[in-house]
């Protein structure tokens, strides 16, 4: 297995014309990282005439920073194929090639999720062995955090999709909450065997035998995602990706609740003044600007999100994460039990 | 269509033996709903030396109520299909066939979901036409409630059955929520026409082109749920009850965050205090007690929360939602447009 090193250069490229807001989001979001990450760089593509002028605010983010010019931007409602056929030139498509042709470990774009997916995977060679490539995303959970996959690259999946995302979300997180076993769950309908669909439950009876850079906890339910019950769930992107999108919905009626209740009269926003500190801290905890991996990073995120997102793939990108995923993936397919489970 | 009738005398048949508090739950359970209903009769399953003395506490309730003794109970661990096989004479199954019989008109179980839905199957005739029964509930949203199903009694189904659920749920949200046209959307990873798996498109097909008691909306995605964008949201039961438990769990995340938040320092805790009131209603409105008319029903219900599944069955009952049900199924599988979608 390759060693990790937390020091090395690591150089992301960076999408700047992505999103309802582009650069807007894009420059202050990489410098809330650069702060961090001394010896990270950034290639940033789109358009100079707006780049330049916003990077001036940030001397030493600047520094770091080297502009490729391009004033061709992959539209955000754009369908996946159409923004694909056209991407050549693209602000998008240009990083995405920085990735392939080695200049830089990463890519970051906050614009359309979909064209992101396709561009990627017709331009990136793919790791030996994966079949798929899954959306993860890291959630909050009651201790900590939980690293979720796949949250809807794929609607339909077999098992052996299943096995490898359980793999990839194994060294992610790894990578990302430096636990050196982490246990990882099939998202299901309840727990006991005989349940779920046959994709599930066929998976299961993989992962119940075979090494993978982790642990198999067995079937987890909706609620244990927050409970934190494991460090990866694992699911197709159908189940996932109405998981995610309805945890940011609970999520956000509860705080609009809470905000209305908050400054429904005098007395309770004297309680909401008194309590703020701590009740920031919560607004902190289950801010989804702050677990912005995966389908998070679309169109409507902020400075704080591009952030994540892009701490995310200086992580993975310091850890090596897609050497690991290949020798992974390499040994999970090459054991006997995966060629013939069961047996 | 069947006329309703808000003050038409209804029976409910209780099994006192389910969930893990049986009598303690049911009976106060019961009384909660019968100080607002004044015509409603019960017929109570069960140990009667629990439930005798549990009614001594409430002579109203004791008085339209009447005990139907049996000290056979089901296990809350029972796999369905042993359940079923050794149900006869249980007070779960006996609250079943009283519904059969015609003395009760609906039946509330806290007990094992899954023996109750495979002896309801057994034992119920089903509504003439739907192929699959469906587990419904109701979820708070911004603007008011949503009505969802299934949440989880079919695993796999087809477009033909998530119609049904489609009319299934508009004619429970006219008896819920008194709409007269409830929208109706079907829950997918994405609202485009192309998007999700292969039985909700076509279930969407189906629905563009047919009449059902409500409007059909489209597709909608998780966070939609909790929005309020329609008033029934139909899925698989995979999906939902994902989708329903992810909702769980999120929620009751941020009760504990929010808990541990006024309770941190006296600052916050005076702060809390003063909000008290305020945050009541928002924890009242989104209390799973409240909303308990499917899966939330299991073991671990309260009072409370078996009181909201009497009284959804209580409001289903007055309007006859079987009769309506049953005209709407009917009407739904005569249609031109429904034997052959996209004709």
């Amino acid at each position: 297995m390759v060693k990790s090193n937390q020091n090395k250069s690591v150089t992301i490229a960076l999408d700047a014309m992505g999103g309802d807001f582009g650069v807007d989001i894009v420059v202050p979001g990489a410098e809330l990282v650069r702060q961090a990450h001394p010896k990270l760089k950034f290639m940033i593509f789109g358009d100079q005439a707006l780049i330049k002028p916003a990077l001036e605010k940030y001397a030493a983010l600047k520094a770091v920073s080297e502009i490729v010019h391009t004033d061709k931007a992959i539209a955000n409602d754009d369908k996946p194929s159409v923004a694909l056929r056209a991407s050549k030139g693209s602000s998008m498509r240009m990083a995405i090639e920085a990735v392939k042709d080695g200049h830089a470990q990463a890519v970051v774009s906050a614009g359309n999720t979909g064209a992101l997916m396709a561009m990627a995977k017709s331009v990136l060679k793919p790791i030996a062995g994966i079949h798929r490539p899954a959306l993860a995303s890291v959630l909050p959970t009651l201790t900590g955090q939980t690293v979720m996959l796949d949250l809807g690259a794929n609607v339909l999946v077999d098992a052996e999709n299943l096995t490898q995302f359980a793999v990839l979300g194994c060294v992610f997180a790894k990578a990302h909450k430096g636990v050196s076993k982490p246990s990882v769950g099939l998202l299901n309908v309840g727990t006991e065997r005989t349940k779920g669909p046959e994709h599930v439950r066929a998976a299961a009876a993989i992962l119940a035998n075979v090494e993978i850079p982790g642990r198999y906890h067995g079937f987890v339910e909706g609620n244990d995602i927050t409970k934190g019950t494991v460090d990866v769930v694992v699911s197709d992107g159908y189940a996932g990706n109405i998981a995610l999108k309805t945890a940011e919905g609970v999520g956000s009626l509860m705080g609009q609740l809470l905000k209305g209740a908050l400054t429904a009269n005098p007395l309770s926003m004297l309680g909401g003044a008194l309590a703020y500190f701590s009740l920031s801290k919560v607004k902190k905890k289950v801010d989804p600007r702050l677990y912005n991996g995966g389908v998070f990073s679309h169109g409507g995120a902020d400075a704080l999100g591009f952030s994540s997102a892009v701490k995310l793939a200086v992580e993975l990108a310091e850890q090596d994460y897609v050497a690991k995923v290949s020798d992974e993936i390499n040994h999970l397919m090459s054991q006997d039990s995966f060629l013939s489970p069961g047996m």
